[in-house]
C-alpha cells in the first residue's frame, strides 16, 4: 500500500477534526477511522463513516424512544434470537462507508453485491496509477482438480517466481502502452486507452452498505471458496466488524460463519444414528455430494 | 402528537449524552436530534441518526482521501451539476434514520417506497394504544371532479364537523371493540384483534433511507397530486433536509420542486414560440392535457 | 371469493386466447393461468404470467446459446448444487406475475418484502367493494403464552361465534359509514372516506416477483411462525411453484423448508453426542432457548 | 460476432421449438427471439426470453381481470401519462431477459445499473475464448478538452492505424501469456491465470431487467455523454423495445430521449422571454453552464 504525501496529509487532517455528536458512537471504530488498512500488495479498506452500533439494532427492533437497549446480556440475547431467525431488518438499520482500493477482478466479483452504494474512481474522467496486483510467490498455485473454480496445490519456489516476473513485465508493458496512448497532443481520449490495462490494475471506490447486507457478503466472501484476493477483503473487513458491533459480530461467527446449514436427509441421517441406527446415504436419499458434505460439517471427514 | 412521561424521559435522557466524534457532523441537525416533530393531529417525526453531510457528497464524487471539500462555491457548482445530470450515486453516501408515528393509510402508501429500511411496530407482539387520525374540519373535502384521486373544495364547517364526529365515533368503537376483543382470559390472539381496526389508526416505526432516495420520495410526496395527509410529513422532511445537506436541498428545489420536465412536443412549442410563431397543440403533436399542462408550466393558466 | 359476471367474462376472455411463442412455456402452469386460486374467505391469487422454468435455471448458470439442459438427472443436480450453496443468482431468472385479492392486515405483511414490483387498487381513485375478511370460527384462537406473536388454543365454539358476530357487525359499520361518506355531491374525496374501513378490508394488487425472492418470501411465510392468514396464501403459491418449477420446488423443500440451520454449539453438541459423549447445553455454549429449538430439529422434543 | 457451429446450432435449435400459449405474447420480438443481433467488432445481444407488452401496463395500471386495455388510443393516453407523471410501476410489469457479449470494460459500467439480474460467464470456472475489442479506426479519437469524460477530434487514418495495432498486438500478447499461464500440469489456476487478461476482453452475461428499468438504463446510456461503446449496445436495446412495446418506446422517445428537464431558473427565463422581456443569465439566477444548457434545449446554440 502506497499513500502519496499529499494523500497521507489529507488522512491525517481527517483523523485531526473531532466533534461533539449526540449520535450513537463506537470508541474503537473511531481509533481506526480514515486509516488506511493494508489488503494484498498495494490495496486497503478505510472506514469513512458508520451508522449506529449494537444498541441501535435492539433500538430498531423494539421501535424505541430511547437508546432502547437494556443490558448486554439481554441484548445479547435479542441479537443472537434475530439472527438465528432472519429477522434481518433491525440489522439494516446500521449502515458504514468505506474507502476500498482493489483489484479491477476482485472489484468485479465484489459489485455482484447490489444492495450497496458504490462512488469508483473514474478511469474516463482521470488517468489511473500505475499499480496492479501480483500474487505473492506462495499464493500461485495450479487449478483445482476436486475444485472446478479453486486452487489447488502452491507451484514451486522458483517456478512461482518466473511466473510472477512474467506477469510483472506484463503488467507493465500495458502500463507502458497505457501512457503513450493518452501521451502528447495526439493522445486519445482516457476511456480509450484504459481499454488496454489489465483486470488486475488498481481501482477504488467508496462503498456504502447496511449491516445485514454486510455480513451477507462476508458470509459468502469470507467463505473458502470465495477467491483468496476477495476473501483477504473479507478478512479485514471482519475485523472492523468486530471492533464496530461486537456483539453482533459474535452472533454472526456462531450462527453463519460456523454454522451448518442440513437438508432434511441430513437432518434425518443425524436422528438416526442419534437413535443408534446405522444409516447410509441412499437410506435418506442423499447425494454423494451431500453425504461428504455431511461428513465434514460433523468433523468425520478424514 | 402525545408521547408519554416515560417516553419523553427517554427522548430527553437520548438527548442529554454527547460524546467526540471524527465523523461528518451537522451542528444544525444535531440540535433537532432525538426531538419529536409534529405532524397532523398525533403523528411525529424523530431524527434518530445520519450519517454525512453536503461535503460527503463531494467527496465520494471525488474518491477524495481527505474531506474531499474545496470550497463552498466549488461545491455548490459540483451538487448542482451532479443534480442535473442525475449522476446520483454520490447522493446515496448520505443516510439518515427516522422514527415515524403515523396513520396506517399514510403508512400504506409510504411504505411503497422501497429502497428504505424499515421496523415497524408489531401489531401481533403488542398492544396499539389508542390512536387515530381524524383531518382537521378544514381539510374534510368533497372528491375532486378534475382529479379522480384528489379532493376538490372543502365542506361547509357544520357539515364537516358532523362527519368529523361520526368518524371519531366509529374510531373508538373499533377500539372498544379491539379492547374487548383483547380482554381477559379468553381473549383473542392480538393478531387476530387488530383486524378490527381501522386504517386511520396510527402506527409507527423506524425508517432509515439514503439522500437520493429520500429525495426521490419527497418529489413525489411533497407534490400537490400526493395526499395531503402524506405531503404533511413530506414538508417536515424538507425542513429536516434544509438543515441536513442545505446545497443539496437548494439545488433539489432548483432542478426538481421547482423545475420541470419538457417532452418534444412541448419543447417545440416553446422553440417556435421564441422564433415569433404562433403554435397550436396539434402543430407539435400534443394532447390537449400535455398542453395544458405546458400552459401551467409557463405559468400562462389563467 | 366471488367474481362479478364481469370478472369472471374478463378470465374467461383471457383463458381462450391462446397464441404460439418460442419461449419456455410450462403446460401445466397454462392449465391454470388466470384461473382465481380461492385463498381465505374471499381472497385470491391468479397466475397473469410467467417466464422460465427449470431448464431456464440451468441454461441461465450455464450462460447457454441453446435450451442449456442436458437431463433431467444432471439438472436436478445442478439445481439442487445451486440450491444448497444459495447460488441464488440463476434462481432470479424466473419471474412469475401475480393478481392477488387479500385483506389489508396481510397486504402490510406481503408488501414488506421489498424486491418485487407492484400495483394494488387504488382507493384513491376507486370506490372499494363491501368485501372484508372474517376468520373460521376453528381459527378464533386465545392468544399465545409461549409465543408472543402468535396464537394459542381455539376458543369454544359459542365463544368463536359470538365474537366473529361482532367483528362482522362492526366491519358492515364500517362500510355504512364509508358509504355514507362518498354518498351525494356533498360525499367527501375518496382518499378521505376510505380511512374508516378496517384493516380487515379487502384489497388486490398485481405482484411480480422473481423465482429467487419468492421461495425466500415462501420461507419465512410459510413458517409456522407466520400468522396463519398469510399462510393461507404462501401454501397456495407452493402449490404453483410445484407447477410452475418441480425440480427446483422439490431442491426447496429438501433444503430450505425441511432442512435447518445449526450454530456453532449446536453442531459441536451433534458431533460430541455421535462420538458417544453426554452433553448438556452448557458444555456447549447453548442458551437454554437454543437446547430446546435443536431438540425439535432432531425430533426429540417429546 | 462470431458463433461456433456448435453455437449457431444451439440457437436454431432454440428458434425451431414452438409452442402454444396464453401469455401475452408479441409476434414481432419473437421474429428475433434467440437470434444475436452483431454489436461491435464481436459482440451480440440475444433476446432469450420476455414478459409481458403494451397491454399489460395498462392491465398492471387497471388491476384488471382481463387483458384490460380498451382501444389503442385510450391505451397510448394512459401510457403516456404514466411516463409523463412517473408512475413507474406498471413499468415494471413487463421484463425482459438478454444474453449479451460484451467488453468487461463496457460490463463494469453496465453492471452499475443495479436493478437487474446477472449471470455472468465465470472465468474462475472456464477458459475465455481470445476475443478482446479494439475500436474502428473511425473511433479512435483524441480526449476532449470541453468534456473531461469524452472523445474529441477523430486521429487521422494512419495514426489510429498505427494505435490500434499496438493495441491489438498487446491484446495477442496478454492471450498469449494467459493461455500459457494455464497450460499444462503446472498450470496455475484459471482466476489467477485471467488477472494478465486486458478490460478489452469479451465476456458474456444473461441479465434482466423490468421496463421501467431498462427505460431508465437507456436514458443514461443511450445519451450523447455516455461512451460510445456502451451506446452501441443501448442503440440495439431501442431497437428491441421498439420491437417489443411501440407505444411505450414512442412515449419514451418523446417524453425522456427528446424531452428536456429545466430548472427553476430555466423556467423562469423562457417565462420573461415568452412576455417579451430580454432575459440574462444573473436575472434568473442561472451559472454560465445552465445557460448555456438552456441555449442547447431551445435549439439556440449555434
Amino acid at each position: 500500500m502506497t499513500l502519496s504525501e499529499e494523500q497521507r496529509a489529507a488522512v491525517e487532517d481527517a483523523r485531526a477534526a473531532e466533534q461533539p455528536t449526540r449520535r450513537a458512537t463506537v470508541p474503537s471504530l473511531e481509533e481506526i477511522l480514515f486509516e488506511p488498512l493494508p489488503v494484498l500488495d498495494r490495496g486497503f479498506v478505510r472506514v469513512v463513516d458508520y451508522m449506529g452500533d449494537d444498541a441501535a439494532i435492539v433500538q430498531a427492533a423494539r421501535v424505541s424512544y430511547g437508546r432502547g437497549t437494556r443490558n448486554v446480556r439481554d441484548d445479547a440475547g435479542l441479537i443472537g434470537y434475530l439472527m438465528r431467525h432472519r429477522h434481518t431488518s433491525p440489522f439494516e438499520m446500521c449502515e458504514i462507508k468505506l474507502h476500498v482500493k482493489l483489484p479491477m477482478f476482485v472489484a468485479r466479483q465484489w459489485i455482484r453485491h447490489r444492495t450497496a452504494n458504490v462512488n469508483e474512481y473514474s478511469a474516463r474522467y482521470s488517468i489511473l496509477d500505475r499499480e496492479f496486483y501480483l500474487p505473492a510467490i506462495g499464493d500461485i498455485a495450479t487449478q483445482s482438480e476436486s475444485n472446478r473454480q479453486g486452487r489447488g496445490d502452491a507451484l514451486t519456489e522458483p517456478v512461482a517466481a518466473e511466473l510472477r516476473e512474467r506477469m510483472r513485465a506484463h503488467a507493465e508493458e500495458a502500463f507502458d502502452l497505457y501512457d503513450s496512448l493518452l501521451d502528447g497532443e495526439d493522445g486519445v481520449a482516457r476511456e480509450l486507452g484504459r481499454t488496454v490495462l489489465p483486470v488486475s490494475a488498481y481501482t477504488q471506490w467508496y462503498w456504502k452498505i447496511d449491516l445485514h447486507n454486510l455480513l451477507h457478503f462476508l458470509a459468502l466472501r469470507a467463505d473458502p471458496h470465495a477467491q483468496l484476493e476477495i476473501r483477504a477483503y473479507a478478512e479485514v473487513l471482519i475485523d472492523i466488524v468486530n471492533k464496530w458491533v461486537p456483539i453482533t459480530a459474535a452472533a454472526f461467527d456462531a450462527h453463519r460463519l460456523q454454522g451448518a446449514s442440513l437438508s432434511r436427509g441430513q437432518v434425518e441421517a443425524i436422528r438416526r444414528r442419534l437413535r443408534g441406527e446405522t444409516v447410509a446415504a441412499a437410506d435418506v436419499g442423499l447425494s454423494a455430494r451431500e453425504w461428504r458434505e455431511l461428513a465434514t460439517i460433523l468433523g468425520e471427514d478424514g
